[in-house]
């Protein structure tokens, strides 16, 4: 099952107010507001499988990221042994956890632009993992049947911003940096240690070509962790990591400037594509 | 003027719907939706001056922080030299910025669990700043007249969580370790770089006495920095650094365990209370 956000045709409260929709071949079927969506995510998921034909066409909708407001999105840095490699960090004994707010999330298709007081952004091709259930203090069979289900997610990064002390968190959370796809509920995916086949291309060129078979703490590893300091609810993200082939890292440097286009390709997750462009789209955050 | 944030009487969906309200005498009236307030904060505001007695009494309201689910808590990490100095860090030439969503704050009286693999939690009482304008590539005249007003904070650490890698985050946002009080709008504060005495107490003891003045980094200049990467919203909070004296320093360290009491009191923003207990207090979270 595919689920998407979208923007109610009535919403008064702009990117506050997102409704959760599932999709069945080019239609959709809005459910329900996000927030209700995961306050009772049993009931929703049943009636959305009993969705035969939406009732509108995909193409007449404005998506938004599928998430509550609320949402917490964990990102796990270095999380692939060569990923951490080509930045000379060592392989990590502890997931290494920052966070973005979901105001910064944004859309497959959505411009994103870059800082004035940067060079360019970066990419980070990533899976990102959906939590469906409560999880506190949880071992790893819970936290592996309490995913939801995965999307496709690039983490775009300010470099500069996010190198300027220790803490990574100001660099990760530029206006508009983070594109988030549909929802492929964890039935369909199937596990990710059986391995997706991650690419990220920049105007059509191949940047990272790896695979969720490489990652250095699984999926239901990272939630059970988490879950001993701080408690996860239905709705909140882990962004597992990207692997291999950033831009900072290269001889020379590859930044996204404006005009490029970054696609971040998923096996069975689907594609994410982001037109980069200069800092007066940031009006619109 | 006061603020608060409330659980209205008839609330769905528990801790994502909360009202903010105004507060006069021991009175409180209920405004409207949190994120209502701040997609709107003149006409809001404007109704809040108008308000001479409240229909209920505070100490019958479930309070709750006066923030929209949506809110960025940004937390200003070494923003007082002789805190930076007490941890061995370097006095730092930009903010250290960390964050936490608002799934992990509080308010005063709400008990704090330690998780349960951690030995306790350490205190750091602090200002925090409410953003109340949007901020976008701001400067410090546009910055300093964009702030709601202030509330004391604080930002009580898992510091096991904290420090198992280079990143903060886990650490920072343990289940209700964000106790944040009432909102003084500024007009009533005046700057902080006047000067607010702010005192943290365990059972009585005298453990942090700090001065707003001796902010590295005032408010304007942190939110026109952080504007110049992300755009801020009415709403967000800026946790503006704990001064000197936090436990895990102290010879022996000393952290907050089961039947402690904590408290921070800041002039004209007033006192959080938090009783400490132990990790099964997490399953309301």
């Amino acid at each position: 099952m595919k689920l998407i956000g979208l923007r109610p045709p009535s919403a008064r409260r702009g990117r506050q107010q997102v409704m959760v929709g599932v999709v069945v071949d080019d239609r959709v079927s809005p459910l329900v507001d996000a927030v209700d969506f995961y306050e009772d995510l049993p009931r929703w998921l049943e009636r959305a499988r009993k969705v035969r034909r939406g009732s509108v066409r995909l193409a007449d909708v404005v998506p938004e990221p599928p998430v509550p407001p609320s949402a917490r999105v964990l990102c796990i840095g270095l999380n692939y042994r060569a990923h951490a490699a080509e930045g000379a960090f060592q392989v990590p004994e502890h997931p290494t956890v920052f966070g973005r707010w979901t105001a910064s999330l944004s859309v497959s298709g959505r411009p994103v632009p870059v800082p004035a007081n940067e060079p360019g952004l970066d990419w980070e091709g990533e899976v990102a993992a959906v939590v469906g259930a409560r999880l506190s203090d949880a071992d790893e069979s819970e936290t592996e049947a309490g995913v939801l289900g995965y999307a496709a997610f690039n983490d775009l990064t300010a470099r500069t911003a996010q190198k300027l002390t220790a803490q990574w968190t100001l660099g990760k959370n530029a206006d508009f940096s983070g594109p988030l796809g549909p929802i492929v509920t964890a039935d369909e995916t199937g596990s990710l240690t059986d391995g997706l086949r991650l690419v990220t291309r920049v105007n059509g060129e191949l940047m990272q070509d790896g695979n969720t078979r490489d990652m250095i703490f699984p999926v239901p590893e990272l939630l059970s962790r988490i879950s001993r300091t701080m408690t996860l609810h239905p709705g909140d993200i882990i962004a597992t990591g990207t692997p291999e082939g950033v831009g900072y890292v290269r001889r020379p440097p590859r930044l996204l400037t404006p005009g490029d286009v970054v696609e971040v390709e998923i096996d069975r997750l689907g594609l994410l594509r982001t037109p980069v462009t200069d800092a007066s789209a940031r009006s619109g955050a």
